[in-house]
């Protein structure tokens, strides 16, 4: 049994009455904040809240904007068996997703000038000073440490900064955005990290899909959007990929010639050796280099095929293994082979990836690696979750025992 | 227990005493015939020697002279944990091998014209006309009937045709030389075929590395006796590539840019599909196409590394798996690691491949592809030798049970 060791928290405005927790044989006692705390200097002095088996674990999503993290977001939950929804009765216009397991929230809400402040400043929302990443980690940093927020909100209606609203700390609190990673401080509470990374060639062209198809942009405009955010976004958000436990690299295809429509896509999974909790993926056989073309004499795939690449590569300087998928899925029988081959997936039972992938099969990419591969690491975010916890709770019984 | 049913032979001209064979639980007629029969026309008139459980199993073993076909004898001999020696007390220039299990006949043996008439005829030992088919189909045809032969010897050292020695039916015969698979009814015959396709570049580099390193020969004397061979080699022995049901195929190796050294190796073994007794090696995946370097983070490998291939194809308009390797083996390990991902290699025990070829380290090609494939195809001539035995032993006694 997990003990949780609860000292008096001077510097904490509001606390509410103990209450006993689901999933632990174990009182837990909650601590909510309704003030915010500024300055990462504001030291708790005397505040020392250590409930090790219920912690909150945090994983950090980075990416561009429009680039599919609340379908990645939706991909996770659902592996966690709930659906997540804004939370009830609050500002309409909230960022946040909350399940029973997780709570998803939107580094926007952490901008520092609204959309008036940054065109009067000429900085984009890319840019670091546009951000109050002092309040981002205290924030993040409390939830971690099993202290409600009141979480500002970044209304993308109005492009205001609305009144806050309470975080709860969760089993699991994802922070998705922009900048996640960019803050050491933050980058640090961060129990595993994914960056999403759309080739410049694949952002284009779902941009003309969405915004010139659907939104009657012109060609010329979508180009002048990519090319004024270019600078700021290779300033502050790509490096971040250094820092990324997994990377998910969405390139155009290989398979076909030429290809730039956008739709036949190869995503790369690339995963950093030696991460605490998280066992890299592999393809047959482990640390080695292997193509494969599923299709053949069992499976038979329509035109452009598929085709795997695994192998152990460097990234920034890093040891990873990278699997990658050039081609899309038609059938059911397609997903499950290639699902058959896959080790380290992290499933609980035979298919389980082919069926969270049916499940959502409405769901963009989920033909294709995007959809696979964000699948598979929501399975890996489950087990590294369930690891950190049976730790957890087993640390004090080894302790007592000794 | 099969049952061993023998009828009189009225055109044998001399039946040995019956004996009691080795391994069988049963008694067993052994004919010996010491006339040869000259034409694929003589009937033997209400002969019938219907002896199924001891029916030896014909293996043909095509390849060009100086291709390695003795090395391929040696390894397949081993696995049948046997050494092959010469007849004993025969003539010193046999060209026969004879172990427990397997005896190996060469055809040589079965040329009509010696060297003085081929020279005057203005033909080749490729040529058929220099060949005695139908004695070859009468003599196969015979001892797979468990019938004993006087084979002629073709004398390489001399020349000439010297006096015929007794080939008794053994357990597997192996007829190996230039025409196995030309003549249809010696075709017809064999129960597995294999062709050993050495390409012109390897040729010529293992040529020079011989004739003209260890035997003083010059480049253009070299080059001029391929060139003399290549008419007739394309006209009648490369066609039987088709019939085989393995081919070998010896190319340089892809790993060394213009390499021309013909000391590192690409190896393919080209697997047809649907033969009796007989399926395919398959790396990691059955049916599918895959690349695999194995060299990486569990082994390391010293340059050029090594390459493995392996995938569907299709050879003279047959369907073949195809395996390939490039590159060599420099220590144990890297030869195990392989062996335990391959699958289908019929044996016996973990690492029965890498025994082999330890046992065998001095036989040329034991650390490449070509070692590899001619101890695999050992090993499933061994699998396809006991399941037909153990067909025949099971069909009389679901007869009688009938």
């Amino acid at each position: 049994m997990a003990v949780c060791t609860v000292y008096t928290a001077q510097s904490l405005n509001s606390i509410s009455t103990p209450k006993t927790h689901l999933g632990f044989n174990q009182r837990q006692v909650i601590f909510y904040t309704n003030t915010k705390r500024k300055s990462a200097n504001s030291k708790r002095s005397g505040t020392e809240i250590s409930c090790l088996a219920q912690k909150t674990v945090v994983i950090g999503l980075a990416a561009d904007s429009g680039c599919g993290k609340s379908t990645f977001m939706r991909r996770l939950t659902s592996v966690f068996g709930g659906a997540a929804e804004p939370p009830k009765g609050g500002n309409p216009d909230s960022n946040t997703l909350i399940s029973d397991t997780t709570t998803v929230i939107c580094l926007d809400d952490y901008h520092s000038l609204d959309r008036t402040g940054r065109k009067e400043k000429g900085v984009t929302a890319l840019d670091p000073r546009a951000n109050d990443f002092d309040l981002m980690y205290e924030q993040v940093k409390a939830i971690k440490d099993g202290v409600a927020v009141d979480k500002p909100i970044y209304n993308h209606v109005s492009g205001l900064l609305d009144p806050p609203e309470l975080i709860k700390p969760p089993k699991i609190l994802v922070i998705e955005g922009l900048h996640p990673m960019y803050d050491a401080r933050v980058r640090d509470l961060l129990d595993f990290s994914i960056y999403l990374d759309i080739s410049n060639e694949v952002k284009f062209a779902w941009k003309i899909q969405r915004d010139m198809a659907e939104r009657g942009h012109s060609l010329e405009s979508i180009k002048a959007s990519i090319e004024a955010r270019k600078p700021d976004f290779d300033a502050y958000i790509d490096p971040q990929k250094q820092y990324a436990d997994v990377v998910i690299e969405v390139l155009p295809t290989q398979l076909i010639s030429d290809d730039n429509e956008g739709k036949v896509l190869r995503v790369r999974l690339i995963m950093k050796e030696g991460v605490k909790y998280f066992s890299p993926v592999y393809l047959f056989d482990e640390g080695s280099t292997i193509n494969w073309i599923p299709c053949g004499r069992k499976l038979t795939c329509s035109y452009p095929g598929i085709k795997f690449a695994y192998g152990p590569d460097t990234f920034y300087g890093n040891e990873v293994s990278v699997l990658e998928m050039d081609g899309q899925f038609d059938r059911l029988d397609e997903l499950i082979y290639v699902e058959s081959h896959l080790s380290n997936i992290s499933t609980k039972f035979y298919g389980e990836i082919t069926q969270q992938m049916l499940k959502h099969s409405d769901f963009p990419g989920s033909s294709n690696g995007t959809g696979l591969f964000q699948t598979i690491v929501g399975l890996k975010i489950r087990d590294l979750y369930e690891q950190i916890v049976a730790v957890r709770a087993a640390a004090p019984v080894a302790a007592s025992k000794a």
